[in-house]
């Protein structure tokens, strides 16, 4: 087995729970910093908006903390632009898929990062997310 | 690195929390329908069987949403037949073990899933559970 | 593809989530059995000292349910020496990284994994932890 093989099978995993009412989605500024229009549309139209924004936010936290596990890229912290990481929905399924754009897009793909899966879940007061770069 | 090795090392990922009251265990129509005979008996056999029927509940809805994920396979919802994932445990370790059968076999199968790894685990009110489709 | 090929990209997955509060950090035997002077110098200096003790303890339990979900390797149980895996944190990132020694290192190495993943995450009165070997 060469380093390429072995390199080639490399995968990433980033995990996030959230309390769900540490998420304040009636602050405008947060909400559009964070989610896309796509995402807050989505969220808004959901039985518990709540729920699924905090589900979503667990969600960029897990697939940033993947990425960063796959290629020890170093984390930029606080500053890290959430909205660059966008979890849509799947027409069929309501599956989450990833779709990346700007720095979060560049640093996946410095790593050789082909693919992210990320699966959530709800329960009680909180969320959880595991993503899984590779 | 040709499209087959890329495929051959892709995995997919579910994860899974519930609030250990939410799993009626004395709905009997529930649990036959839910969880095999080996289950049923597992599960009521350990010191606390609220938390063990939980505990592979969530295996279950973690190992059908690794499969999804695995191979964008369209859910089917609540129709979902979580008795056709059952989750046994290693007879040296108590490890969980998964065995499919029936629709979730065939789903599995199509996808070119070799093998399903899942953990569980038990702290509070909570149950969680992470699958790994590959 | 090859047996070779298919375990080459084999991976094991782990998970455990932990009450905050069930973990007693002034118990002093307690911490010295399960921690080694990084970790425990590490998590003494963070800001809330317990939720940095339970994360690690998280990531040791589930790095120690993925060497043995790669591998098959027969539990070892309550006995099993959580201060051989050690969690320290990354110098520029602070990603938790893990080192193991002892008798785990030794079970890492018999499996063949090459590497393990760890991701912790706190939130509420809960920590949840997932390790990929790989």
């Amino acid at each position: 087995q060469s380093l390429a093989e072995q390199q080639a099978g490399k995968k990433g995993v980033g995990v996030d729970v959230e309390l769900t009412s540490a998420i304040h989605i009636d602050n405008d500024t947060f909400v559009q910093r964070n989610f896309t229009p796509q995402e807050i549309a989505y969220c808004s139209s959901r039985p518990d908006p709540t729920a699924s924004f905090t589900g979503r936010w667990s969600a960029k936290e897990a697939v940033f903390k993947a990425i960063s596990s796959f290629g020890d890229i170093p984390s930029q912290g606080a500053a890290a632009p959430l909205i660059d990481i966008e979890i849509t929905a799947d027409q069929s399924t309501g599956a989450p898929q990833v779709q990346l754009s700007g720095n979060a897009k560049q640093l996946a793909q410095q790593a050789g990062i082909n693919n992210i899966n990320v699966s959530i879940s709800h329960s009680g007061a909180y969320s959880v997310a595991v993503a899984l770069a590779q």
